[in-house]
């Protein structure tokens, strides 16, 4: 038996160490040596790899591991060309592969790295290389096809509404006309922007208006809306995806006649777009308004992670381990719920092709953009996600991480 | 004996509210009432204000409200006039407290809030009224004169401390030349800022460098500086205070040449103080620069709160009142560091008028902007006000809130 090699792609998550965690920690079981790629296939390229055997030590270093946010490995956006196009780089891969005598091949990431690992299985299946090549699914934003969900998206979902319910908390303090705009990550897909749907509780009012990306935003309804709103309630707080377009697909925070600022050069320069829909309401409804956007902390925030996640992420690692001493190539572990309540999922393998390069948006029947709100079923299928916390271990008062050593 | 009431003033922040439990826990263990003001002076103004123990019935409520964020009776930003400029509006406050029988008014809030109590309190002495005015210190700036830090300070920095950390993880994690610019709260003070600078530990390489208000903010050095790192340091991370200045006085924010921008009507529109510093790296630099500005959640998150923060916060509540039940007038809380290793504090009780209006900055000697660096003087001063955790009460995968019921 041969060793295994395992590296990490695009951005990084909260839980993305614990899928990397459940492949090491089941590797090793299995006695198995395993490789960390630094810079995923990028650094591999350049025969960057660390033994991670000699990384991560004790059961502590595995805790420690399944805690840190962001890429423990490093991470690179980097798309293999076709092998048409360029054959030396397979070629190249390959040699430093069979160097270090692998033949277990693991990606952690979404659908961009799942081409990776689609393109690599298919110039090894045509060569008839011994090498097994399986994907391990990440991304906050939950895009990937055929999946149920992706580790990432329960803790990020998990941070945004307890972030967005303390806004609202701190939006409606004074005794004032406001607005809060806030915005989530979430270009083609609302998933995430769901999740501040979930604060609506006994003890919440909740978002007042949401609106995702999937479905055509119309600036004047949305105006009047926001207008009729603030005839009952003095403190309105919206939460809007980053990549909401107007009917000619145009993004909002792109919109030439709202938007466009020019420097003093003349160039143009884009701001957010909650910000420019935040100018836009205070131009029209002259009331104070303000834009926060969530950013980065969303996909790396790892102090108020969901237990579920965080355990489904490193289960996801140990799967991919035992599908590839089951034979199996060219797959992808995936997530399919049997129950929602109570909530159940079991772990299955499925093609990469079918996953590679395909972006999964929430269903078009789940948003009512006419009111500015979601379904129920949106809700339903978001809140097991977040169940349970998983804290760091805390050091001197500070979250302590696993920190890469270099060799 | 008469009733007692309190109100929270200002902006809001993590652990107002347990300065509030504090204060009404006193007030309730010594058999008195306590009245609640909706949106501090201004509502009581409005003869709005609500039976607090008809609110807080059970001990797990008071635990909840500690756990609250942002002020749960509602804020104000209200400044009172000179007794000499309008007596009507006191004699209209104390004809209020009058008719509920109030003859201790205890007042939450930062040194605007105290300028309410030392103006009420200079109206009642005058007047022979038999009211007594007590402040409590809050603020997540700590700009605060005369107590060693205020509450709301700690569990600010703890949670951009955590953040920063996170966001350092992630800034690093491509292998390619970039710089993150962090936005921190403090026009004037850069305490927050100086948080940053305690992530810097065994696993964390920390901010690269760091700017407070207080010192002038040159951008030319601040670039030869940034240029110069670039050649060891393939990803930067750099931590501001939204208020630094140019030696002009000019908020960099607000720089023209660098900055202003024009909307497509030639208005002007200002960016935040991270982006512009960003645009301003790109133009000079050329590499991939990015603006982090963490916003509102510095003073609302309250998921993650230090403990050793929440805990002073709800003493100086219940001091308060011991002060008051001692039959002081005209005081704020202050905490005394008697010792900084191990840490310990002491309470006392200070004249208002010392601490009204008065804003307190980092010393100058713990600064230094030569190298884009604070003293361990700073760090020392910071680090024990971040110790241990106070985790929310969690219901259903989120933290839970205690909601004011309007009566």
């Amino acid at each position: 038996m041969g060793n295994i090699i395992v590296g990490q792609s695009g951005g990084p998550t909260a839980v993305i160490n614990s899928s990397l965690a459940g492949v090491f920690k089941s590797g090793k079981e299995n006695g198995l040596k395993v490789y960390g790629m630094i810079n995923g296939i990028q650094g591999l390229l350049e025969e960057r790899y660390v033994e991670l055997n000699k990384q991560i030590e004790t059961d502590l270093d595995i805790e420690l591991l399944k805690r840190t946010p962001s890429a423990y490995l490093g991470s690179c956006r980097f798309k293999l060309p076709n092998m048409e196009e360029d054959e030396q780089i397979y070629e190249k891969i390959f040699s430093i592969l069979d160097k270090i005598n692998v033949d277990k091949f693991f990606y952690i990431g979404g659908n961009d790295s799942m081409d990776t690992i689609k393109k690599l299985h298919t110039y090894g299946t045509a060569k008839n290389k011994n090498i097994q090549f399986i994907g391990v699914p990440k991304t906050i934003d939950n895009d990937l096809a055929v999946t149920d969900h992706t580790p990432g998206f329960g803790s990020a979902c998990k941070y945004i509404a307890t972030t967005v319910k303390e806004i609202i908390k701190d939006a409606t303090v004074y005794d004032a006309k406001n607005i809060t705009i806030i915005e989530i990550m979430g270009r083609n897909a609302g998933w995430l922007t769901g999740a501040a749907a979930i604060t609506k509780s006994e003890d919440c009012s909740g978002v007042d208006l949401i609106y995702l990306p999937e479905v055509v935003f119309d600036i004047e309804k949305f105006v009047s809306k926001v207008r009729k709103l603030q005839k009952t309630k003095k403190s309105l707080v919206i939460a809007i995806s980053e990549g909401i377009k107007n009917k000619n697909g145009v993004n909002i925070c792109e919109l030439e006649e709202e938007n466009t600022l020019l420097d003093c050069f003349g160039h143009k320069s884009l701001s957010g777009t909650a910000n420019n829909l935040a100018r836009i309401l205070h131009r029209k409804l002259g009331c104070k308004t303000r834009a926060i956007e969530l950013n980065t902390t969303q996909r790396c925030a790892s102090h108020f992670m969901s237990e579920v996640d965080i355990n489904e992420s490193f289960l996801a690692g140990a799967y991919a381990v035992s599908i590839a001493l089951n034979g199996e190539n060219g797959k992808v572990v995936i997530f399919e719920r049997t129950s929602n309540s109570p909530y159940n999922i079991v772990m299955k393998s499925h093609n990469v092709y079918d996953i590679a390069n395909v972006e999964k948006k929430v269903p078009l029947e789940w948003i009512d953009t006419e009111n500015g709100t979601v379904s129920k079923e949106l809700i339903e299928y978001i809140k097991p996600l977040i169940q349970g916390e998983v804290y760091p271990i805390m050091v001197d008062g500070l979250p302590k991480h696993l920190k890469l050593e270099r060799q």
